[in-house]
């Protein structure tokens, strides 16, 4: 055994082993863990039906609301990873649960305004909740506050949310119109996730949590976040999938939401790798704000390599 | 006398005679104060005429730095109002000043990246130095990581500062290109101003502050603030304009910059006006964390009627 806070690196098949012997379930982040963008990294595929051939039971656990479940079952299946909807859970869909659940909107009768993509308006139509805004093509044209569609007849007195999450569609349409639906102190405001960057392609973009707190600044509130490493997420998984958190692992590419996500969540593991953000040098370093793994590796495919 | 902290209005012949018996100069934020947006307000034209037949030195303040001191003098003109270009300072023309004379750029050969608008890049261009980014039409079309032409051939390594300010024009690939610069330790960061909001034609719009905290969350770090509340632009005009800091009045329609601007910057006088952001009740609200202004009307024209 190894001492408390010390993460132990995943480079032997021992430990290897050790690791899979302790958890009966595995919660994935995808980009920077299975693939960066459109990138598969290597020997995902192997790892996953390794896991899957010993009986564990994969779920995927992504920030990344730009696409619905549907989709993302789309994308698994592009790598050749076969996957099905409940095996996932994105932050639009973690809204989505949390708009209808915890804020109690009247599907029918109350709308959400979107600044975001098609993976959060999806989501909500699937509940019978009607949005606004997202991708709407009359917002991509330039912002006049005088003739904007969104404007022109004030606003929609049915919207009681506003919805913000990463949206690479932002202009200043989006930016004024959303702010208006802020100004009502009666418009609830919830985040589908607070990531302030995401790679992609050996570059670091602007992520989720930089858009959100550009609208969250302008209208002087802060919204309730529901992607990682909110616990609201976590519950809502182990409730549906009936899942013993001490035999569960989570295995992401970020300390601040992943690790903190499964940490905070008292799972009984954490595996970082280090093909996404962060870099060994931070996985070791016990002096920063960020929570520490019970486990780091290279790559995920290690697992499979060192296991074979 | 009135006591410390609290303001007196300016509501009857005496107060108003009173406040410009006192003052020989006076900085006029412009927008919410002179106009809103196209709209000029009531009897601006006569309250400034007056002030000049008077002998006072008037000069024009303003964290909008989209327009450059010239394009400012144009719209002066199409309100009628004669005003030349020295007696403009904007936070595009102070953010250049900073970029020049204390980041110590060298014209001709550091470059600056602007996430803003044309009243930089113009200001910048006066002193030699040349910006990239900006209005270029080329950001306007969507981003693609792998062939964006501001990424394909590297970063270019002559730029040694990132402007950022208020840019109808936001959009992905712009807010994309800014994090790649300001990802350069030695690429510094230098905003025009922070106002979250500003106001146009009854609503509350995104301001420069909520893109610059958009870019600034991303890139985990904060700029160096030119405009209006930073001392180093009130420094900078009364430098110029041999300005004897207490018989000056600082005339805005902002607690938190215009009005803190004058009481940090100890002028003799601070003069709320309540046609742009705040209200009576605010101007009044000692338990807020903004400072209290000397003087508050309900617009500047009052000064006018009430001298007639």
């Amino acid at each position: 055994m190894t001492q408390a806070n010390s993460p132990v690196k995943v480079n032997s098949k021992e430990v290897a082993q050790e690791l899979l012997d302790q958890y009966d379930t595995f919660l994935f982040d995808c980009d920077g863990v299975l693939w960066l963008g459109s990138h598969l990294l290597p020997h995902i595929n192997e790892t996953l039906e390794m896991l899957q051939s010993h009986g564990k039971k994969l779920y995927f656990v992504t920030n990344n609301s730009t696409k619905s479940r549907t989709a993302y079952t789309k994308k698994f299946a592009s790598f050749g990873i076969s996957v099905t909807e409940d095996q996932i859970f994105t932050s639009g869909y973690a809204s989505a649960l949390y708009v209808r659940d915890t804020l109690k909107l009247t599907p029918g009768k109350d709308k959400v305004w979107i600044f975001g993509e098609a993976g959060i308006s999806e989501e909500l139509k699937l509940m019978g909740i009607e949005s606004l805004g997202c991708n709407d093509p009359r917002l991509d044209e330039p912002f006049d506050i005088s003739s904007s569609p969104f404007l022109k007849d004030g606003l929609d007195p049915d919207v009681k949310c506003v919805i913000a999450g990463l949206d690479t569609k932002i202009n200043y349409h989006r930016l004024a119109v959303t702010l208006q639906y802020l100004q009502q102190p009666d418009v609830k405001f919830v985040a589908t996730n607070i990531d302030s960057t995401y790679p992609n392609k050996g570059r670091i973009l602007p992520g989720a949590g930089s858009m959100i707190e550009c609208v969250a600044f302008s209208a002087g509130r802060k919204p309730a976040a529901c992607g990682k490493p909110n616990p609201n997420m976590l519950n809502a998984i182990v409730t549906a999938k009936k899942i013993d958190r001490s035999k569960c692992c989570m295995v992401g590419d970020r300390l601040n939401t992943d690790m903190r996500f499964g940490i905070e969540g008292k799972l009984g593991g954490t595996l970082l790798v280090l093909t996404g953000i962060e870099t060994e040098e931070k996985a070791l370093d016990s002096t920063g704000d960020h929570p520490l793994p019970k486990y780091y590796a290279d790559k995920l495919g290690d697992l499979y390599e060192l296991s074979k």
